[in-house]
């Protein structure tokens, strides 16, 4: 691998050197700054080895490094081994960026060469001391059989399965427009996209999104989603874009976006986009084409209005949990029996999962990878388990599953930590106090306007008061067939402002990881909602989405509060009595089993 | 009192008609940018009335407004009654700011005249769509008797009261300006000066602080202190002068500011200064004559590093709470007393109480005035408890007395609230939660690099989850022998990053406000310290430094969990054991049975 990787950074060296360039940075997302990026635009991974889902390249004559944060360092570590290739710590106190390491290298400034097509308008703006050259699918000629633009037959989903209409969802984006004096949108995220389109595809692995771009003006609609070298369209797709066609938006070519945005402009137009999402290429395109004085930089506004689910979605959801959750209960049924009577490795254990999942009418995919490990393994908050030499799963320990599911009435994403027979005292402290700091944060209220940093704490606080911690978020909003990863709010140490607001969906998910030994996380999906009005103002809480029972072996119960143990033993019920129905006689017994009350 | 205070609008309308002035902004503030000011610049009480510790006015040709915040709510629409001055609200969700209601008022841009010695040079940038008059001194030709700016004797501490010699903290700030290319630092705001030159005294009252200003450069020190009009130095500050000069200080006149500040400039020289405690007059002239390219602004290096208190300072620290521990339980055996015997107002408990604290030697006044609050006056949280027609104290319910001493080794802030008999159920359980509030932040641990505002949600919680809050700050920073309120850190929800380091010491005091019922705060001193290091990093707690009995009367037991109790038990014996052999039998027998344990 690693002399494939040399040879990589080396040409990309020479293409430096032909070009006068000190540095190249290459990185890890796609021109609509995805999370997670198709094949094509997995280029860190291509140049380096790297898989993890977030690091970005730096190149110079003399160095190369990969940025990452904590979730990754491990996994890094050993993927870069023998590439030549340094990790640069993100998400640590004494942190050094990109553009900070440029700056302390570069006091004079240099010449930064960028894929613009994959670095934000925002982050070229924390390079302005450098001069940064542009160009668009740079590595393509190094690159031999670098995938395409991806093109999956693309569903439509209705008003009746999401609660709006896209109709709908233009007008008040117009209205928006009127209210900023703004005359036009253009949305590059492709999240807001599908959600504004109430379209659906499988371009992006466990993200059902559409590549594509839109523009939204008081006139007309444009969607730049076809995509040249596709074949022809489905049927699905057809039917598809006749149904969107009909709501007066006109579908227009993917690779047509320079031409058409500077065929589409009204002179001293005002167009309205969001620089975290929007890539440098069209962004620099946009400019100048409008005019800086004509462009409104800001956060878009689909991006709030899609984290608040509406009536129709929160029901949705909760269906989505009840199914999930009968499918996690099945999965865990069939892990204890197997396990009890032969090998099983982590790698069966997440196929028997995901096919369980399958098994639900409207399933689309899992919502991300599945994250089936066992003791050590499990110590990584983001293992990959691989198909080929994963574990076995002991017979005595804890085995941590993370996974969701995508499916026509919502996503979800849960992870459970299993006992598989005797665990060490501190397996059983660890998995106590985590538990805890997850049911501190499912019965939090707090008033409005409470931002999801300001209540974090409560879910740390039982293992710090241990000296224990964990470097990762407590929650992060989920999508509703959607990205299982959302903003704008989160549950974590940041200072993000955004408040907690009623109709949000969010994980729980609190964990402890010691290498070596093992990893544990608990994870469920609350919605925030209201909770009470009085002269002290209003009060949200949270509700518990997620419906699979915890089990109750490992508890330390000394170590819980009575509250703690009351919301343990009531949640348990009230999976028992959900769920069970929906289970055959043999399951329904063993989780009434697992389901008993503790006191 | 309004007809007086309609007047003085008047007068300040007949200024702005002769100089075409369409707004006057008066401050709360001197020249220093100081929380609490000396009589004569409390302009905002000679105009309006209003004697909160927090509000601005703003006066216009047709309204006059106060700007202050939740605290003084209740307090200001009393006293600007009949005044025509309309209260407008600060922290509450739909605050809008001075600068944001003159931008509204005045689309167009207005001339909006200020005291500029009373400004802070950032505030003024905040108007900036506006016309800023600068006036010195704007009301001293409408203000007869205008008091003079205060000249108390000025006393000197040692090293061995605060750790640290003047002449090591001037060789440290040069130290600053090395490494921040600097020439000079010019200091302005009072507890910085005192900090760094080792001074006190009681120029602003229960603040011991000498008006100044400070410049240091690598080659001089120059102290703006002396005031034109006062009497000759007493033999005090005579002594005080002397002990200065001797580290190479030069001692200069207080209204020489201007010409000694361009007297001083060398041309090129870059000076440092804070514009949040600057005042625009003085931080013009600055700008004016050093150039804007040579002013480098940013935090004042002092207010950290005074923040983080010394072994010297954190040893008196822990001397002066034991006094001042002392002092509050004489006074809470003298309350039950004779409340049980005869009437006992408000006041006569303040006076009791200061009297009390007066006794210990290096007592040098209180750091705050009195809070003795009575029932329903105990639900403003800063209630003034007035000499003449303060409230009995009744033999049920609760009264709440906030209070502290300054000492020549240290400073100290206290709240408890005291059943003065039978309490409703209410007051029980009000006085609970705010009490496990109190606990649970105590005993937090965090994470070193954890803000206030991280870890506040924990002292919340307890009543957040009863569907109650508070809307005032969990804790604040407390100096040492200087103001009782001090920064850089602070505990509430906000979203200040500085983190809690060891040798921070501040206050922990949630609390419950029930408009005509009662009012409910526990307050106790905490210092932030090391808690443990290991794989997980390094872990800091606070240590509690106020000792005082909280009384169990009045706790419901059954809302606290066992480590709350554990907790209160533990503290109420250590009170005991530290505090109980300083009194007499008959006063230890009394403590003996306030601290007997609960189960």
């Amino acid at each position: 691998m690693s002399a494939t990787h040399l040879l990589r950074v080396e040409a990309i060296r020479e293409l430096m050197a032909e070009n006068g360039w000190d540095a190249v940075i290459v990185t890890g997302t796609d021109p609509h700054c995805s999370e997670y990026p198709a094949p094509r635009w997995k280029q860190v991974e291509w140049v380096s080895g790297f898989t993890g889902e977030a690091g970005d390249l730096v190149i110079t004559m003399d160095h190369a490094g990969l940025w990452t944060d904590t979730r990754y360092f491990i996994q890094a570590l050993d993927q870069l081994q023998g590439s030549g290739i340094e990790l640069h710590k993100l998400r640590v106190p004494e942190q050094v960026t990109i553009p900070e390491w440029l700056a302390a290298k570069y006091p004079e400034g240099a010449v930064v060469a960028v894929d613009s097509l994959c670095q934000s308008y925002d982050a070229i703006s924390e390079l302005s001391a450098m001069t940064v050259v542009g160009r668009p699918d740079m590595l393509s000629g190094l690159w031999e059989g670098r995938p395409g633009i991806p093109c999956t037959p693309i569903e439509t989903v209705g008003e009746d399965q999401v609660g709006e209409s896209r109709a709908d969802k233009i007008n008040w984006l117009r209205k928006f427009l009127l209210r900023n004096e703004c005359d036009a949108i253009f949305l590059t995220s492709l999240d807001e996209i599908a959600w504004t389109l109430n379209v659906r595809a499988s371009d992006i692995e466990y993200n059902p999104y559409v590549i594509s771009y839109l523009f939204v003006s008081q006139e007309s609609v444009k969607w730049f989603v076809l995509k040249a070298d596709a074949e022809d369209a489905d049927s699905d797709t057809a039917d598809s874009f006749e149904d969107i066609a009909a709501d007066e938006i006109e579908i227009c070519g993917y690779d047509a976006i320079a031409s058409a945005l500077v065929g589409t402009m009204t002179p001293q137009d005002r167009i309205f986009v969001d620089p975290s999402t929007l890539n440098y290429e069209v962004g620099s395109l946009i400019v100048e084409t409008y005019g800086e004085e004509n462009v409104v930089f800001g956060q878009s506004p689909v991006v709030l209005r899609k984290a608040v689910k509406n009536e129709v979605e929160i029901s949705a959801m909760r269906e989505a949990h009840f199914e999930d959750g009968v499918a996690m209960e099945k999965f865990l049924y069939w892990l204890e029996q197997e396990v009890s009577q032969r090998v099983v490795t982590e790698w069966e254990a997440s196929v028997k999962l995901s096919s369980l999942r399958a098994e639900i009418p409207g399933y689309r995919g899992d919502s991300f990878e599945n994250i089936s490990a066992y003791g050590p393994n499990a110590a990584l908050p983001h293992y990959c388990t691989p198909e080929i030499g994963s574990a076995e799963i002991q017979r005595h320990g804890l085995y941590l599953v993370d996974s969701g599911g995508q499916y026509l009435f919502g996503t979800t994403d849960i992870t459970r930590t299993v006992p598989m027979g005797p665990c060490t005292p501190l397996e059983k402290e660890d998995y106590t106090l985590v538990l805890r700091g997850m049911i501190e944060l499912a019965m939090a209220v707090f008033p409005a306007g409470t931002a999801g940093c300001q209540v974090d704490a409560v879910a740390r606080m039982p293992l710090w008061r241990a000296h224990r911690s964990f470097g990762h978020g407590t929650g992060h909003g989920v999508g509703f067939y959607l990205g299982v990863h959302e903003g704008p709010q989160d549950i974590r140490q940041n200072f993000n402002k955004q408040p907690l607001l009623p109709g949000m969906i969010q994980s729980d998910e609190p964990g402890l990881y010691r290498e070596g030994l093992h990893g544990i996380r608990h994870e469920n999906v609350i919605l925030c909602k209201e909770s009470a009005e009085n002269e002290f103002g209003r009060f949200l809480e949270f509700e518990t989405l997620t419906l699979c029972h915890i089990d109750t072996d490992p508890v330390e119960r000394e170590l819980m509060s009575q509250e703690e143990l009351d919301w343990l033993n009531a949640y348990n019920e009230r999976v028992y009595e959900t769920i069970g129905p929906a289970l055959n006689p043999e399951m329904r017994r063993w989780l009434r089993n697992k389901t008993a009350m503790i006191l």
